[in-house]
């Protein structure tokens, strides 16, 4: 069992931060969703609010063996602007801890510096704040040493997967792939 | 823009249950998420409480174009053996209005004597409730006049997409496809 830090900002897309926090609960992790600015986050599309139990700068980051960042506007903009997100991605990239992002939400990994030199996808177009350089428009997933990324909501159930993968192993992907009915990943 | 009601029974699947309102509310609809049992809705997986503006009961079930039920467990089940649920689903079907469900939750559609007859869809296995007799394993969203069914999280963006070609066109269903990144739809 890993630990997970998911934070949410106003503005999360919602299928992106459901798809992570449910498959990675699925996988029997300790998956832990942090609120940036509040205790109640609100959902970019939908306008509904969601209960979290734990304020980001509450966490003690050096428990966690991933943080993964959902997109959407305005909080994926909200992440990358946060020094506090900025720090915990950096204390787990030094270390050799996982990070990982989707859709808008890589831009607060290069933000964070993490991104230079590094294999990496994001939504169509935001390749402008995450760089050119190590962009790879035509896969669901890009996984980079310690850093994976992804694209949309289309593709969030098989990022979680990935993720997944990484951290719980080849039988429990399968088993959850199958599972959650997702054969296009 | 239609309107669309979107019922929250504890222990919902979370991945359809956002799909369904994420990409129903991009498509500009109306779209009332609301409370089986009260106005804080436990996901079936993470835990997490999603606020909802109102209960089931209170909604004037005659304003709505469609009624959508997310599937998860205990959720399904909350909603199948809910009277007033099975009451809401027969009102809209008899008005020739839309109804669908996903995963465990043709299991209500089942109850609410509409699927009889009907080509349908649903989580494997779950035919045993919803009846073998037009269960249809191998596609994605099963569309039967006015009853649309489908089967799992991997599905749930492919399902709330054809909701949106019937109630929003060909268009907007193009665009937002394009948007979520969901090409195998």
């Amino acid at each position: 069992m890993a630990k997970v830090l998911v934070p949410l900002a106003d503005g999360f897309e919602e299928i992106e931060a459901m798809a992570i926090l449910d498959v990675l609960n699925r996988a029997g992790n300790d998956v832990v969703a942090a609120g940036l600015n509040g205790l109640e986050v609100e959902g970019a599309n939908t306008k509904l609010k969601v209960k979290v139990p734990t304020l980001l700068k509450d966490v003690n980051i050096d428990e966690f063996d991933l943080m993964v960042l959902p997109g959407g506007l305005p909080g994926a903009e909200y992440l990358a602007k946060s020094e506090l997100v900025k720090e915990y991605i950096r204390r787990l990239a030094q270390k050799g801890k996982l990070v990982g992002a989707i859709c808008a939400a890589p831009w607060a990994l290069k933000e964070a510096g993490v991104l230079d030199g590094k294999a990496h996808t994001n939504y169509p177009g935001f390749e402008e704040k995450t760089g050119k350089e190590g962009y790879i428009p035509d896969k669901k997933v890009v996984i980079d040493s310690n850093v994976v990324t992804s694209r949309g909501p289309g593709t969030a159930i098989c990022f979680a997967l990935e993720l997944v993968r990484l951290l719980n192993g080849e039988e429990m992907y399968k088993q959850l792939k199958e599972g959650l009915l997702a054969d296009y990943c």
